[in-house]
């Protein structure tokens, strides 16, 4: 079942100073989701807007606020430009299925390439089929780049 | 064949001002190793100079000089510590299968924990075996933390 977002109107956008608390609501949903942990919503939307504020964090809204993206940045080892990380993505699953999270993505690579940015990632898992078709049909591979290059994995520890 | 790396009583360090140069060349030579395409030298080195100026680039030797890690820093999304990125690391063939490679990363883990990092990451490919051993070595997983976890990919795209 999936239902329109509200205020379906208002397409993907940058989160306002006033929807970072809406962002931060989103982003801790997506972890209840997959029962990750996460912090508590106030906590979290105060850092929200100390990394937006610090300037290498963008938060995107889906359309009607359905959903969430949040864009690290830095500047790249090989080059002078920026690199852009896709930290996070998330489509309410009430609202999927209706090429949210395509338009989200496409802002998200239009707005990193406004930045000069020209380098994207994101990590997942094998077992996120959506993400992973919704990643590919907007170009990013898991081959470096080749059709028939090697698989690239993702590897993570905590310290 | 292995050899002993010069001056192999100098262990893992970070890399002095006086040793960039050097570091731009072992990056380099690792990129010129895989067919990547790589920048000139003198451009590279004042390239890592401002990055570790800037506070987020740490760039370390391995013992003897016979090798490179470049480690990224950055604010953690999820908490208010940093996480690290294990964004290069190479070993010069000739002197591999010497444990040196183990001995560079466990400074770097070292490091990052130093600056307070609780999180570490890397990305590799399938064919890379020896690099793959390495990680697992020491402490990292492909599978979301959990050894029945799914496999984590890693995506890129140019922009």
């Amino acid at each position: 079942m999936t239902s329109e977002p509200p205020d379906a109107e208002l397409g993907p956008h940058q989160a306002e100073v006033a929807e970072i608390a809406d962002a931060a609501r989103l982003l801790i949903a997506f972890n209840d989701e997959y029962d990750d942990p996460a912090p508590a919503a106030g906590w979290f939307a105060g850092h929200l807007r100390t990394l937006i504020d610090a300037g290498d964090t963008e938060v995107w809204l889906a359309r009607g606020n359905a959903g969430v993206a949040v864009l690290r940045y830095r500047r790249q080892l090989w080059e002078d430009t920026p690199e852009c990380y896709l930290a996070e993505m998330y489509i309410q699953p009430q609202h999927r299925g209706q090429g949210l999270g395509g338009e989200l993505l496409d802002a998200c690579i239009d707005a990193a390439r406004s930045r000069g940015a020209t380098y994207m990632d994101v990590a997942t898992t094998e077992d996120d089929v959506e993400a992973r078709k919704l990643y590919e049909s907007r170009g990013f591979g898991r081959t470096e780049g080749r059709d028939d290059g090697p698989l690239a994995f993702y590897y993570e520890r905590d310290l």
